[in-house]
């Protein structure tokens, strides 16, 4: 029974599934196992028998967006589920216990104030559409699941996307981020 | 394997247990089945055959909580477990569809900007003991349980905190309340 506005979903890596799994790179701590391919469920439906691993999260409420920054990223992203969105990736990243000793102010001012973690996603919309799924809560390896999805001919945008969310003062915090990149046809 | 500062926390209630249930009520919304003794149990522990509920959730992280805030909270407070605070109480609470679509700085305004949230616990500290438990994400009925225990003679304080946090503007948001008072020998 999920709640509005809340949805659970799974990311399940096996043999099969909708998307192909092109690489597996650990970019921070431990990686994942190999696995050909992805499929993503949301509550209640089953996990594949011969599943690799899967990983669990929760879309829930934003911790960080203010109002004017929220009606900002609404009205330039576009959804999930595009034709012409290809290609994908799915960033498992844990935080450092210190990340976790801070307060909200001390958390929000680091991610966006010093990191421009909002600022630096929203100069890549519409293109490269996103998806934030929390799981520290939920007690699994990682703290958060983002699921990335772009055109071909955005792969270039993406991976200024990536590198520059990784030199932030924000990921001096995490301790663990694995990057897994998939296409479909 | 629990993570650091991350305990996940089920109030099972049922036939018995260390504390004894005095009554359960309806605040706002479904209230919850009759039951006797309740058994507070960390993760991992298993569950007892007879429970007539169970409800779970997770310490996590402070929301809203500003440092400055925390170094007073931290500076008032006692921890749980104090011999002479033999009363108790949890309060599983829901809020709205509403409130889960503000944006971090309109709930922030509106927890403690409008409605003294933190300020209002301040005051009770340290007779009143409190540990906030999060289950939203968990998927469960409730967004948040919170525990409380008191020594008998600060029974009239705690009643007048609950009041001023019921006659706050963040508490039109709870839908859903319900108020288990307990106690111990």
């Amino acid at each position: 029974m999920p709640r509005r506005g809340l949805v659970l979903s799974s990311f399940a890596a096996g043999n099969s599934g909708p998307w192909r799994i092109e690489s597996i790179s650990a970019v921070v701590g431990d990686g994942l196992p190999e696995a050909t391919h992805l499929n993503i469920r949301e509550e209640d439906t089953a996990i594949a028998d011969d599943a690799s691993w899967v990983l669990r999260g929760v879309t829930s409420n934003g911790r960080y967006v203010r109002r004017a920054e929220q009606q900002r990223l609404v009205e330039r992203q576009e959804g999930l589920g595009r034709t012409r969105a290809t290609r994908a990736a799915l960033i498992p990243i844990r935080k450092t216990p210190a990340w976790w000793d801070l307060a909200q102010d001390e958390r929000r001012a680091i991610f966006e104030e010093r990191s421009s973690h909002i600022a630096i996603g929203m100069d890549y919309l519409p293109a490269i559409a996103r998806r934030l799924f929390h799981c520290r809560d939920l007690g699994g390896p990682f703290d958060f699941l983002t699921w990335f999805e772009y055109a071909p001919e955005d792969s270039a945008s993406f991976e200024n996307l990536v590198a520059r969310l990784r030199g932030t003062a924000e990921w001096a915090f995490v301790d663990r981020e694995v990057d897994i990149r998939l296409s479909r046809a």
